[in-house]
């Protein structure tokens, strides 16, 4: 092996490293901002989480503020990802897939006994005490989130399983008010009722009885 | 005046002051856990607000922990007196209160710009950063909150403006799911739409059309 090889081999190791280790912060911060939020969330907590060295945060992320937003990316790509996965299933009908995404998140809050809720909400909440530039950036993820049960509301129309005279955006911006609030109670009392009861009153709120 | 007297004097006044001083902790506690909830609010910033002496904190309080039980039952005092002053007003029909509630509430968050959510909502969503004993009394506010609004909704049914077929304590629940999630994202996007979507959303529910 030559020296340039043996050189450029060492970097490209290094540079898998950091990235490797910033993913696994990354993880463990939408980890510990479900479980917690931000603001009780302390950098050493994701370095202990995560098993980096403590004091080595800014080598990856320039401040927790930062951190935070690289977070909120993470989450919405993933969450985005969960949303089209269930909400654009061709083989079930569109209420089917609503149903069938409130059903898995639901079996996903009780893998983790209703320790986690949703990363957005959780912030929502506290953002009296968060950079204000956090604001806008949940306010996107929930218009992209909107934007995906719109669609699936509006092929629910098209079918004709619910009215036509429904309008599909203030419907699909209710949906997303009523689960977080749905989530919030259902870590209260860890247990799914409040994520059934949501979705039971959501069809009828569509001219739907489940 | 008799020594006795003016013993007796000062003492009632230091009494008063205690009283008055802690009073004051307490609703600057709620404003406080109201705007950014339990983990981000220091004592510092309480005692700041209050006017009181850093340091003073625990000659009125055993602990932060029993602070923010203080707190809550203060704020369920508060609120559960506000709800009975609107959905107990005989002179409104019973849909009518729960409307004139929402709409009290609306014009309370615009006049602190929608900076001030639901004490009860944000300490539900912080809860993994909570004491545990606080979960039970989150449950129960809800639950008392829950009653007040189910008695309201029966009387709705018994005059025959909603459906005898509906579950009022299930429906009475959803409200304050949803509204948890309404007050949310009011202040993410610092205006009243998503309670106004709500309450429109929520009468629909309930097989009326506002």
């Amino acid at each position: 092996m030559t020296q340039t090889k043996e050189v450029s081999g060492a970097r490209a190791r290094k540079a898998q490293a950091y990235a490797s280790a910033r993913e696994v912060l990354l993880r463990c911060g939408m980890e510990l901002l479900t479980e917690q939020g931000f603001s009780a969330t302390g950098l050493e907590a994701v370095l202990k989480r995560a098993t980096v060295p403590k004091g080595s945060f800014y080598y990856y992320f320039a401040s927790k503020e930062a951190f935070g937003r690289e977070v909120m990316d993470a989450y919405d790509a993933y969450f985005g990802k969960k949303l089209d996965r269930w909400l654009q299933d061709g083989s079930r009908a569109p209420l089917d897939r609503l149903m069938d995404f409130v059903a898995d998140a639901s079996a996903g809050m009780r893998k983790h006994e209703f320790r986690r809720g949703c990363l957005v909400g959780n912030l929502s909440q506290e953002l009296g005490a968060l950079p204000e530039a956090y604001r806008a950036r949940l306010d996107a993820i929930f218009t992209g989130w909107q934007r995906k049960v719109a669609a699936c509301l509006r092929e629910a129309q098209l079918s004709g399983a619910v009215p036509a005279g429904l309008d599909c955006d203030q419907l699909a911006e209710f949906f997303w008010i009523a689960w977080e609030g749905a989530v919030l109670r259902a870590r209260l009392l860890r247990n799914d009722q409040p994520l059934r009861n949501f979705i039971a009153t959501f069809l009828v709120a569509l001219g739907v009885r489940a």
